[in-house]
């Protein structure tokens, strides 16, 4: 795990070979290795608390909040009333803390395979771990998978905060975890998914939309400006089971007051809309 | 000029701290110091050719095109009837080779400073300085604040292709230069100018919007995604004289055909005006 050089971490994968994006470190908060991954937590000198799962940047401080937004409010906001949710993954906390600023949203299940990112979320990053300390939310350490197989037509929305499609999200990216969210899903139901970049991506991106519709009877992919994720951007992939719902428009709308108090910074109705219209290259090579 | 080490480029700048974008190099095939800036152009492993002044990066083969078809497109399918158009800046020809491309567009003027950049992209750079070909296109070696000063009320669109607020572009950010850019315009003119990014340079963005708005009825900011850039996103200033004209309208639209055999791989009609739609904190901003 020797991923700090000289002050400095780079995030080199295999997943975008030729390209690295660095962060200055100030100091390292936390590092061990947990039965599923390494986790690696530092302060970085510029942009805030970084966490680092398998060399990988999940989320820093300064721009965390467009992905944690994003992939919440575009398929809560789209849903007519959705009072309850499930997260899958999202060990630091983010998404519950977005999730339960949602007024319709009475019960959140969290299902988290990994303790170890909970606790350290806890210990150093409070700003996003504040999400766990909801009275709606409840957390399960668990296979997000396996809890699914047990859970049919009880959520209206439900959210997959994973990481890439390696190590232990791998199977977040199946067809048959399009059937279990479908099954798990009450009528009218919509998803959200994490759906990598479109830009090193591309191939992935249509292949797990592919997969989505064979399940889905709408299927989006819409994306947001995350400068500390690979190529600056990340996608997500929205879906429904209710083909009646055009899931560019939002049915529950913040107001200006709302967003700003609720401390909502990227997601906005204007946003939700606009996330879906993807440049040219990406529109002709998913429509092909 | 000790940029590549190990065989990978870093863009390491005081513009912003604590973060670097590196490209592993394949291969160095210019490297030169002309009267106003350090060249570089390599081949990357995975991205293509790149072009790097003064250390940052000008454009990658991979996603210039973002870039280039943005800050041409936005402007020439607002405007009516952009018959002349002035380029400030693009010595690479990226955005000859756009502008071009335009069925209204009878003439192109480019003045650009560095002739050493223009040779340079010639011979390592032919996907963008084929821009130059053209028989629209007369190319000045000049500086476009000078040249300005002596063409008034001549263009309908005058795009700034500048590099950042550094060095040889840093009078391209001035209050003095939207001054000559208004009276080098005709009625009815539209601009584009090269803007930064709205996560690093928040308040510079703002600043030269203010700038901008002493001289020009209605300002705004859009932006693209652009991986090789800082942040990955880049912004647009768009702005125009004449008030009855809504920016974020196309007036031409170009087809799905014409899109295709021009090989226009971002732009559309579409993200035209979903590139004004600015998240939630930048719209916030920019308001106050």
């Amino acid at each position: 795990m020797d991923l700090v050089k000289n002050g400095w971490f780079s995030e080199i994968s295999d997943l975008w070979p030729g390209q690295c994006f660095s962060l200055k470190v100030k100091e390292i908060l936390y590092q061990d290795k947990s039965d599923y991954q390494d986790i690696l937590i530092f302060e970085s000198t510029n942009n805030g608390t970084a966490l680092i799962l398998d060399g990988i940047i999940q989320c820093t401080q300064k721009d965390e909040f467009s992905y944690q937004e994003m992939i919440t409010f575009i398929p809560l906001c789209n849903h007519a009333n959705p009072e309850r949710v499930l997260i899958v993954g999202g060990g630091d906390g983010g998404v519950a803390r977005e999730v339960q600023k949602h007024p319709l949203v009475k019960e959140i299940i969290q299902v988290e395979i990994d303790e170890k990112v909970v606790n350290a979320s806890k210990k150093h990053l409070p700003f996003m771990a504040k999400g766990f300390n909801s009275p709606k939310v409840t957390l399960n350490i668990c296979d997000g998978f396996e809890y699914m197989k047990n859970h049919k037509n009880e959520f209206d929305v439900i959210i997959t905060d994973s990481s890439d499609p390696i190590g232990p999200a791998v199977n977040l990216f199946t067809e048959s975890y399009y059937k279990l969210l479908k099954e798990a899903l009450r009528p009218k139901g919509v998803i959200s998914c994490q759906a990598g970049t479109v830009w090193t991506d591309l191939p992935h991106v249509k292949q797990t939309i592919c997969h989505c519709k064979k399940y889905f009877k709408s299927v989006k992919y819409a994306y947001s400006s995350v400068p500390s994720y690979t190529d600056g951007q990340i996608g997500y992939l929205v879906a429904t089971v209710d083909d009646t719902n055009d899931l560019k428009k939002p049915n529950f709308i913040f107001t200006d007051k709302q967003l700003e108090e609720l401390n909502i910074k990227y997601y906005s109705d204007e946003i939700h809309s606009a996330a879906f219209v993807l440049p040219n290259f990406v529109k002709r090579h998913l429509s092909k």
